[in-house]
């Protein structure tokens, strides 16, 4: 137990993160990650956890475990450990996953249909309301319970149903365009697959590039150069 | 151009990555950005660039452009700026684009599928030369001109053409075995898609471990507290 945990108050724990100066892009980064090994220590049945054992099962320092969590409020006590549920619903609070987020994917291609059949956005309660593409043999079509519906009708959809973000998976070329139509419709986030970086954060964007081509690369980099990997 | 590149000869220059002890993890990271970005320099027919060109097209300071493109070894003069070609093909030498490495696919599910008819490993240089599964219906088809194999296929397969490796797209409660499995086969890479994080360094294996849903959980997390977003 670090210093800064015994000096708050109870209250103070539970402040929401946006009024918590303490907490970094960098600790928020790493927040997705604690996510997934308490949701596994859940499965797990364990209801207490030390900082050590957590240190161990996620290959990270015991107090870099303490630093980050005690961030955003501290939940351990010292000799007894974490409690695995609280810290496990604290983090799904912090990171939205009880808001109700809607979503909705924007091509239907091979990524569009292997994502919106992944469980990964249920699980971080996210519903995924619909899926839109501008090809005639797809349209009209269901893929994991989810209607393809024509990227006409993307307006009085979203103007029907408010939604949160969508998922970029259409060609890179039509990107740019598409975004801002997104934005018109009240949609704040993008989740980015097409490999074209945008950058909308002056219009109230919050946008997530995802650039799996540069984890591939980095991995042939690592491939190519072995006697650098010892230090990764 | 700063300091560190003037003393530098130009036998330096050319020295490779893995000798040079200016190079840290986190410009290795950017690397694949550089090639992303010079690219699509070159597709448009773009011969010479400038650091403060290329840092408002990248939006990263120009000093730190410099900063990272000497650590390699520097390839601007200064008032000429940077030889778009030149600069390019250093990076995919460093990046291994020209090391003809080989790939397989685990899993022909619909990630699988989705990511073997994607033009990622081509574009850097990376041949996929089958998909295996243990699905009856699956093997025996041909996916994006790639075949689907029977899993007890793997060592025979291996056996006769060397792979460098594995892309990973099989359930999670597999990916431990299957990993095993592949180092046995002589696969140094796995770039994994499971969700589970592999660490498998002590056996020698490079493991890319690839968490689609934390970057989702990041979106969500600045879509629930969107006043943090401007420092982001």
């Amino acid at each position: 137990m670090d210093q800064k945990k015994n000096n708050r108050t109870t209250a103070d724990e539970m402040l929401p993160l946006e009024d918590n100066p303490n907490v970094s892009p960098a600790v928020i980064r790493r927040l997705p990650r604690y996510f997934r090994y308490l949701r596994q220590l859940i499965r797990q049945g364990k209801a207490r956890i030390s900082s050590g054992e957590l240190s161990s099962l996620m290959g990270v320092t015991a107090s870099q475990i303490r630093q980050d969590l005690n961030c955003f409020g501290g939940f351990g006590q010292q000799g007894y450990g974490y409690n695995v549920n609280y810290l496990y619903s604290r983090i799904c609070e912090l990171l939205g996953v009880e808001a109700g987020l809607r979503a909705i994917i924007i091509g239907a291609g091979d990524l569009g249909r292997a994502l919106v059949r992944a469980p990964m956005f249920e699980k971080r309660g996210v519903e995924i309301v619909s899926m839109f593409d501008v090809d005639p043999t797809l349209i009209g079509r269901e893929v994991g319970g989810v209607r393809i519906r024509d990227m006409k009708e993307l307006e009085s959809f979203c103007n029907d149903l408010p939604v949160d973000m969508a998922v970029l998976t259409l060609p890179k070329d039509r990107a740019a365009e598409v975004s801002e139509r997104l934005l018109s419709c009240g949609i704040r986030g993008l989740w980015n697959f097409t490999g074209k970086d945008l950058s909308l954060g002056d219009e109230g964007a919050i946008v997530e590039n995802v650039h799996l081509g540069d984890s591939l690369m980095i991995l042939n980099y690592r491939l190519c150069h072995p006697t650098e990997n010892e230090q990764k």
